[in-house]
């Protein structure tokens, strides 16, 4: 253990928010060049218990999103930050040159203005931007046909590791072969027309990518961060919102939520902060963020307005982007498509316009009563993306706030023009993806994602839920849960996350987990319907450690081992419990489990192995089971 | 205030447990005659805030199965149970006649048997059996046309006074024609076939009895319940299981568990205790329902012979069938379909059999190499069923358990004879649904309900979830809320809940609650999206009251008003802050609900009406909007 873990009030993270998950390894992957290092997380199983057989049980690997955090051979240090795992790639391609300064007039005021109550960073942070004409994005290589190690590393982390799984089930002794073939089953997904190949491979992803049905959100001046990719033939990932609010908390709970996200299993996170101290918040995130980091950049312009929507202007706003892309911000949420006709449509709403960055628009529109300069300068906007590879996220300024207003006139109006502004980014090679609802009822969530991929040529869908009814404040992550699975397997690349707290208050940690483990559960889900090679490997493991009773390793491939663990020893806390036949639910004669059990072990000691023969032999051996009956509720 | 709420250690009922919820009355509906008496819960709303429009906000209805408890006016008494509110209607039927004593042999011996920890019923509950010859069940009386009150009750509940609430809509001013328009709104729905009318009648409720598409489950030894109806065209149920098991509780908790949840909005109780005094259990919660109660006869059976299935007897059986009938369990769980030739084919399963009444009646099968006596005396068991009217509930004990083992042969075999079983119950005018599974994948759950309508002849389907995945332990409430939405959705007419410790323990009352709550919500997210005309009403009512700023209305609105007011109050406890313009997720500055009232106030205040007139003076009308704008953080 050479992890150090800080216990000064502003850059203590708590040990639980970092340590090793329960029978949890960090290892990395090598690529074809020794500094392409894809991190997974080895969950080590127990063999089967010597009644139910003996078998071995090797480790299995699940996708992980929390960065050099849960490696205990890291040296964590959040007043330096992470290390910059993709300097040497972007450096090597040699089209991006350093700054001297920053080159926003923010940001060039805040590396030399020392936040009274913020503690500074060890090392300043140099902003990076392409040479002069050089296009840095992912799609821009793509389209050449270059293969980055970008691209080389999400191939590797997409695969899970799932064949390494497979073979070393098959050197598992004499049935390994039909073990990992009786592991590896998994049923035939329905993918609504995306073709989801058995093995990911960089070249695909490279096609992916260039066809601009995936993205990867990787700003060169977020070196820190571990490449992932956006796509509906990829796993489904998933956001986690957090950010304080002018009521908000302080920048050392936003950096433990961050942390706390990525444990969890947050793919990507946005900041959205509101309130005080906005760049400084998201320079500490950024920092020490393995994951790529989203904003929506129009709070922070509006914060330097006073908060007055129509005295946004293009200039405040650009300076903004530049100074947030020179930080290192991966996606910027762009809300382009609020435009001034689109209004009125949403006067007889039952919620109106509920996006904020929604509402800031339609505000300085009808104020103006002209489009927004996010329209008019969207070109303008393409050309500031391109030279630090900032995604496109193209806000739903005027997503359904409750069920009734769902694929509304306005809503699907915005739709539309986001398709229009798609073409153009994807004319200066920038990558996008489309924000979606929101609220939507389950029989119209299909249309979302068909209009969608329609209008906007496939470009990466990113929804809000949608919360599927309006009935349950305080239980929103379940109503959303609901929505977010479906609207996943219809095709939806990533959902961004709801708290129990939506609509009711700021999230707090807690909140945060529950909306995560709610997020991957719906996202797994989805992986599941769709066909993802790499999914039900673990619903599989997870599924034989409950039918043979190892109750650790049942929690330890679940989503939230120490939840599982908990609610089970409040009903059997006995650690011998854990490998008895029976489970608390139904006491020790109603183990259907064990019963089943039975039911094998005699088929096998017979020496019955197929159905044939167990069906034939079966009338024969009926008093022999009987005998063998008493039994039944032997001690391990 | 009349309630009683006694203190004896045994028959203690906490106050929280019954009081009625917040801004909430319980009123009584009347039929055609005196006695029918439907109860819905009334929740009261605030009005329009003045700046919003001072629109008058009528109560809105919902449906409740909390029964007399949450009445301050009834007399709660557990000891003497509730009041027979169906005994009038059971016997001017006069085709029932009361024993002199119980007609099992346990029924007879429990009836004399004082157990010792246990406190006694102030009134011996006397059974009921039909006439010799008579058949009483609801199905038989719909076959011959004969609309019970049963029928009528049910047509009138299902309804939740939706008109009524309109019609007070209409009577708010001059604007209540315009504002039950808006409320009223609704999305059509996608049924899957099912044609639900605007209108639920008494005639149409007998129409669908009749065909065996829907059953009220009504015991004529229960009559303290209330009627209502699980069906494709009816509100999606939800039901609830309690008991307790070797390891598990007490009566008192048993109870207590009952009111808890249908408190909460469970429409049916299944009491599926395993442990000691399981005859004692289940008359306290018979006696004390208000809701349909089902069991699962075998489990009891199963005690008698000390927990070895291969000693289960039809004997033993039919005696338990009779005592729990004489006692008043409105539906049975028959695993009548688990045939012996259909055993092996779970032996290559992920986790076997995994339904306890399934493994016992597949040892059995095992053990004597015969089919069981479930399914030989099938007719038998009609026999019985139509003499109390206790509707089947044909149980699928070869369920899958795991995501793999979903719509494999096994479960799909022994479904198709679930469907060869209901032809012959239905033969005898015995009432009958489906159980379902279960642990499916989302690209599969279709399947299930499309097969089982066609093999069972539309009959109801009653599901367990399904969990989507397996990977989440301590969450499955979650896993298998997103299946049962689904579910619900394609037809489904009844949820089983699953709760937070599902495979891990047993629930305690949070885990009952959080449980319940959960499937309330994707029966909701169902009826929305079957298009169930009083589904959307509470979801507009909602939203109007967030959109509004209403915050109490939002919280008794919801599912679970005091979550909802705990959360909101974790991040602005101050009284005040509830009618503020703004919620602490986004800070003042970017409540964007706030900002779309501005809109719509100009809009307003300039008697620009229509969208036209809108679009068109927009422009003269910027520069007020401007200097309006000074106003938008304006105070309540």
């Amino acid at each position: 253990m050479t992890q150090k873990i800080f216990t000064s009030r502003q850059t203590h993270i708590d040990a639980a928010t970092i340590a090793p998950l329960p029978a949890s390894r960090k290892i990395y992957v090598t690529g074809s060049r020794a500094d392409i290092r894809v991190p997974m997380r080895e969950i080590a199983q127990a063999d089967t218990p010597a009644a139910n057989g003996n078998e071995k049980n090797p480790p299995i690997f699940v996708y992980d999103c929390s960065g050099p955090y849960t490696d205990p051979h890291a040296n964590i240090d959040i007043r330096s930050g992470l290390a910059p795992l993709r300097a040497a790639w972007i450096t090597e391609r040699g089209d991006t040159e350093q700054l001297i300064a920053a080159d926003s007039v923010d940001g060039r005021q805040r590396s030399v203005d020392t936040v009274s109550d913020t503690p500074h960073f060890n090392a300043q942070h140099k902003p990076r931007r392409a040479k002069a004409g050089a296009n840095v994005t992912q799609m821009h290589y793509a389209r050449q046909g270059i293969i980055t190690p970008e691209m080389e590393f999400v191939a590797i982390r997409e695969n899970v590791n799932r064949r390494a799984y497979l073979e070393s089930l098959k050197a598992c002794g004499p049935n390994g072969a039909k073990m990992a073939a009786f592991m590896g089953r998994r049923h035939a997904g329905q993918a609504f027309g995306a073709d989801i190949p058995d093995e990911i491979t960089p070249e695909f992803v490279r096609r992916e990518i260039a066809r601009g049905r995936a993205i990867i959100p990787a700003n060169i001046n977020h070196p820190e961060a571990e490449p992932m990719i956006i796509g509906r033939h990829f796993l489904t990932k998933i956001n986690a919102n957090i950010g304080n609010s002018a009521l908000g908390s302080s920048i050392r709970e936003e950096v433990d939520k961050l942390l706390w996200s990525i444990r969890w299993g947050g793919d990507t996170v946005m900041d959205l902060s509101t309130g005080k101290h906005i760049h400084e918040t998201r320079e500490w995130i950024l920092r020490n963020a393995p994951v790529p980091i989203g904003t929506v950049p129009i709070y922070q312009a509006l914060e330097k307005v006073g908060g007055k929507a129509e005295e946004l202007t293009w200039d405040i706003f650009r300076d903004t982007l530049i100074e947030q892309a020179e930080q290192g911000v991966d996606y910027f949420t762009i809300h382009a498509g609020v435009l001034l006709r689109y209004v009125p449509m949403t006067a007889n709403r039952m919620t109106g316009i509920v996006s904020r960055g929604g509402s800031i628009m339609a505000k300085w529109c009808l104020a103006h009563h002209k489009e927004s300069f996010l329209y008019t300068h969207f070109e303008d906007i393409c050309e500031i993306m391109k030279q630090y590879d900032v995604a496109f996220s193209l806000g739903d300024g005027l997503r359904p706030g409750s069920v009734w207003d769902a694929n509304d006139e306005a809503q699907l109006a915005e739709l539309k023009t986001l398709g229009e502004l798609t073409d153009i980014a994807w004319k200066h090679d920038v990558q996008v993806m489309i924000e979606g609802p929101g609220h939507v009822p389950m029989q119209l969530i299909k249309e979302n994602v068909e209009l969608q991929q329609d209008w906007c040529k496939e470009a990466p869908f990113y929804t809000l839920g949608p919360l599927v009814t309006d009935i349950a404040p305080g239980y929103d992550h379940i109503t959303s849960a609901i929505g977010a699975a479906q609207i996943g397997w219809y095709g939806t690349a990533m959902l961004c996350y709801v708290t129990p707290k939506e609509h009711l208050g700021l999230p707090d940690k807690e909140d945060v987990k529950t909306g995560i483990i709610t997020y991957k559960i719906a996202a797994h889900a989805a992986d599941l319907a769709k066909g993802h090679p790499a999914a039900q490997l673990r619903d599989n493991a997870l599924s034989k450690a409950r039918f043979e009773f190892r109750w650790e390793d049942q929690f330890n491939l679940g989503l939230d081992p120490d939840t599982a663990r908990a609610y089970h020893d409040a009903t059997l806390p006995q650690e011998g419990a854990k490998v008895a036949h029976f489970c608390s639910m139904c006491g020790p004669h109603f183990c259907s489990m064990k019963i089943t059990q039975d039911v094998r072990d005699f088929a096998a000691s017979q020496g019955i192995k197929e159905q044939e023969a167990l069906n034939k032999g079966m009338e024969s051996k009926a008093a022999e089971f009987v005998k063998e009956g008493v039994e039944i509720y032997r001690k391990m």
